[in-house]
């Protein structure tokens, strides 16, 4: 018998016919002998209606205050779904974030798991019920109050109960049927991955893999929690997420992957004076407008006037922002222009094997080229080389390199519509 | 400076735009220099929404699961109010039932308050907030599940607040002006009482006045909480419901006004032998089955059969099930049969001055005589008379009664549509 803790998303809870089929699901697992744990997403498109609902009496909702708003979201389904199995017979108990012990600091809207104290889940298992869990929300350690996780909360809500539940795995039900070597939708013939390690589950999520976010992997890598990623609407074997990359036999695992991103925009400060200090003015700018900033590069000076262009990537949400800062400081910091385009896609190409097989970032390289795509940035880590280019080519980049590495099945990927939370 | 509880029902607070109507008068209340905490019912139909959703799912939904699910309601509409408050400038923070230290039992659907521990809501009125507290809802002190209070709980809410935090007073604001002496829809020259004792509250929400519910004024009498019955939409004054009818001066108040209900039922068990006991016996089983009779009447028995006819009346929700429980008995007990009638009202006259003016129930027969109403069963109360007539004729038996004891005025009710929670 194992403890398994199993994730639904938004569009797998949109409406009763799919909350039944969830729930099916569920008590199979329960009686092929499994402890089980849920965690649900608030049901399809709730979180966009109460946001809307809340910026029609509040053009900026205080955060605490929208926390306990949209809170309000996975309690429901959640409750829905507890309903739902105890109509098929089974028992269910469910739990919102704070009664399950899910500890956060007091980052409303964007909230970071301190602890997860699950004793009243524990005795509702022992007393053997199926125990549901409102996903992305906890309280407070210090004010009592009601947080939300942010993006992906629900994932990292699952992942961190299973941490402190020591379950035997973690199954994230998503409306895809695993991890791919590419998105499905640009690349008919991208393969389903058995398994992947969290380091390039990592790379893959932070390049723009939207299958699963950074920081729930982050979480499960720190607590070696196995994570399943599985489709809620079939029941392919989907992909597992765990074990090191250092474990993996070397001749293996050559190339994991091809991801994309196209949320990212670029600022380009012109005509720098290129001397100690100047570059780390900029980015002291951006990072007190709270923005991330992704890729860096800085051109080599002009020799005559000892002068040179800084470019960098960010999130698109935050670019005007990001411009507005820059340009308060231009007469300070002495450049010219800070230039804005958010026309650029990035396409990176992961795998554990690229640190031991040399000639990779030619092969990379040498197909864009072949396929006409312009480089416009290009950095790399141990498993990743990522590269800028205009957001019209990003398709056609992601074709070529799954092609040059030769990641391709013989069959077709099944293609779903919507993401969950 | 007082401290002063408001309690906002379901149509106040129905959509973005009521939602802001109800904060500006909140904020007013609180520029006035008082100090104020706000509990919410659920917006609109919410609650009939969510039951309808549940019941898609699970056709008897677990009580436990049920309250989980609904609770979510007033969180909403809970938070709005308070992002409303903000966005106008006032400090709001919102609670839920179980933050707000409202602790009930564990009876899931229709959970009693034990107590109430409201140190947060003490503490964020002492920062210079207004607080906001989840009506309807509270958390079961053995379990610490989630409960709710069942119908009117919101009212209950504010009450429990209110005697809990020693408020000067708790106003309910509703769809209509206050309490009047008789249903405005069904008697247009109705008139708002300015006061209303608690004992005559009693009699009048017993007797099927819906402004407020008996558990409500039941609490308020109990811990002395003046209620202030006001309208939503306007700023008249209102009902006072307050002070115990013993300070009232004799020759006052004579009559209070006139109750309807058309929710009850009426069973009639023949041919049933008439000798001790055998009544008791037949509402043993009607207690079993856990409902609640109202009023009761026993024929003279027939002096040829030594038997008799017991009627009683039952709320008609209940109807079914009462008949079949007594039909289950029907051998054992030795009766003929079980007549069921649901289409009878109940008119009742609530009047503190009633129990030392003779007269009244003459003047009260009479009145419904000469509107051609036929009276089933007739019981009395110290202040209170009430009858079962055909449904058909309750109208015209209110119209009746209320002008017998001259309670109109000259001026016209105004009437709003909608009833909230």
């Amino acid at each position: 018998m194992a403890l398994v803790v199993q994730k639904y998303g938004g569009s797998s809870l949109e409406s009763a016919e799919r909350i039944k089929r969830v729930a099916e699901r569920i008590v199979e697992t329960r009686k092929a002998g499994h402890d089980v744990v849920v965690v649900c997403s608030a049901m399809g498109d709730t979180t966009d209606e109460l946001t809307d609902l809340a910026k029609r009496v509040c053009p900026v909702p205080p955060e605490r205050e929208l926390d306990m708003l949209l809170t309000a979201g996975e309690r429901i389904s959640n409750a829905l779904v507890a309903m739902a199995i105890s109509s098929l017979g089974a028992r269910a108990r469910s739990f919102s974030g704070s009664q399950a012990g899910v500890i956060t600091d007091s980052t409303h809207g964007k909230a970071r798991i301190i602890d997860v104290t699950p004793g009243r889940v524990r005795q509702a298992l022992d007393e053997g019920n199926i125990v549901l869990v409102a996903g992305f929300q906890g309280v407070s350690q210090d004010t009592k109050d009601i947080t939300t996780l942010g993006r992906g909360g629900s994932d990292t809500t699952a992942v961190a109960l299973a941490a402190a539940l020591n379950a035997d795995v973690c199954e994230i039900y998503t409306d895809v049927d695993g991890v791919f070597t590419a998105d499905p939708r640009i690349v008919p013939n991208a393969q389903r991955l058995d398994a992947i390690t969290y380091e390039e589950m990592l790379e893959m999520a932070s390049a723009g893999a939207k299958v699963l976010m950074l920081r729930c992997v982050e979480y499960a890598r720190r607590y070696e929690v196995p994570i399943h990623v599985r489709s809620s609407y079939s029941n392919k074997p989907g992909t597992t997420v765990s074990g090191s990359m250092e474990a993996l036999p070397v001749e293996q695992a050559m190339i994991t992957g091809v991801a994309h991103d196209r949320s990212e925009a670029k600022i380009t400060v012109t005509n720098v004076p290129d001397h100690p200090g100047e570059a780390a003015q900029i980015f002291r700018v951006v990072a007190d407008a709270e923005i991330d900033i992704d890729m860096v590069v800085q051109n080599v000076s002009h020799a005559a006037t000892g002068r040179t262009d800084i470019t960098f990537t960010l999130p698109k949400a935050d670019g005007p922002r990001g411009v507005a800062a820059l340009e308060r400081q231009r007469e300070k910091i002495g450049f010219d222009q800070v230039l804005y385009d958010d026309h650029v896609g990035k396409v990176s190409l992961i795998g554990a094997g690229m640190r031991s097989h040399p000639g990779v970032t030619a092969t990379f390289c040498e197909a864009l080229a072949r396929a006409g795509v312009n480089i416009e940035i290009i950095s790399t880590s141990e498993i990743r080389i990522s590269v800028i280019c205009r957001d019209t080519q990003l398709d056609d980049a992601v074709r070529a390199l799954h092609d040059a590495f030769d990641l391709g099945s013989e069959e077709q990927a099944v293609v779903y519509a919507g993401t969950g939370r």
